[in-house]
């Protein structure tokens, strides 16, 4: 069961260029500036309502945001949805016919369970669920 | 100020292929498919959480959506934050350094007062403000 848009991911090639824009020219507030070495990436998350925007920078070219930078440029890389379950989500996806990157969650930051549908069942939309996880990274 | 994640805007090339997808997938409310004629499109309108998910499909290949699936195929086309004052939102953009496409809102559908920025400065979002409206359009 999807609750809301937990995040939106936007692929940036330079974090400090772009934090300008959301904090002083959107005005949201600026929420915390985290890194994640698994995925390669420097983010910048942003409270809007009940979701984020998480603008992220690559910090290695051969990572996913890297790969996505040199294939399409700046923009929006993906949509998350909080999720109750995520195993159930992914589970439910595949059996209604989409192509899973995760066949199950793996943990993510903040010990959220998450997983992503890949963009070619999609319509073009990378996709991630989250589930609130246990606080274990 | 803004307020929410008002909708996400989905390019898609064949609105009754994309359904099923937000549908029975990820099992979304389908709230409503409505014909946009100012804009060439005919949109899916899913419900999530406090936002939406527009999944459009073009309804001319010289609207701005079959434009946009030309250049880059099905994906995320737009990002619309919920605004308290349209024209206000719009000035501060200007004033802080963005490029914006429309200078003053303009009515869009359900009465709502919308602008644009453009994505030359907004690090390759294309952004739109939008302010609930008086109903008409």
């Amino acid at each position: 069961m999807i609750r809301k848009i937990q995040h939106i991911g936007v692929a940036v090639r330079k974090l400090d260029d772009a934090i300008p824009f959301y904090r002083d020219v959107l005005g949201l507030e600026l929420a915390g500036i985290e890194e994640v070495a698994e995925q390669k990436i420097r983010a910048a998350v942003f409270r809007v309502g009940e979701s984020t925007i998480e603008v992220m920078e690559s910090t290695s070219p051969d990572g996913p945001v890297g790969k996505f930078l040199d294939k399409n440029g700046e923009g929006i890389h993906h949509l998350c949805f909080m999720v109750d379950d995520a195993a159930a989500a992914l589970s439910r996806a595949k059996e209604k016919g989409a192509r899973l990157i995760d066949e199950t969650p793996r943990v993510g930051v903040h010990g959220m369970r998450i997983g992503f549908l890949h963009p070619k069942s999609t319509f073009g939309v990378l996709t991630e669920f989250a589930q609130e996880g246990d606080g274990h990274q």
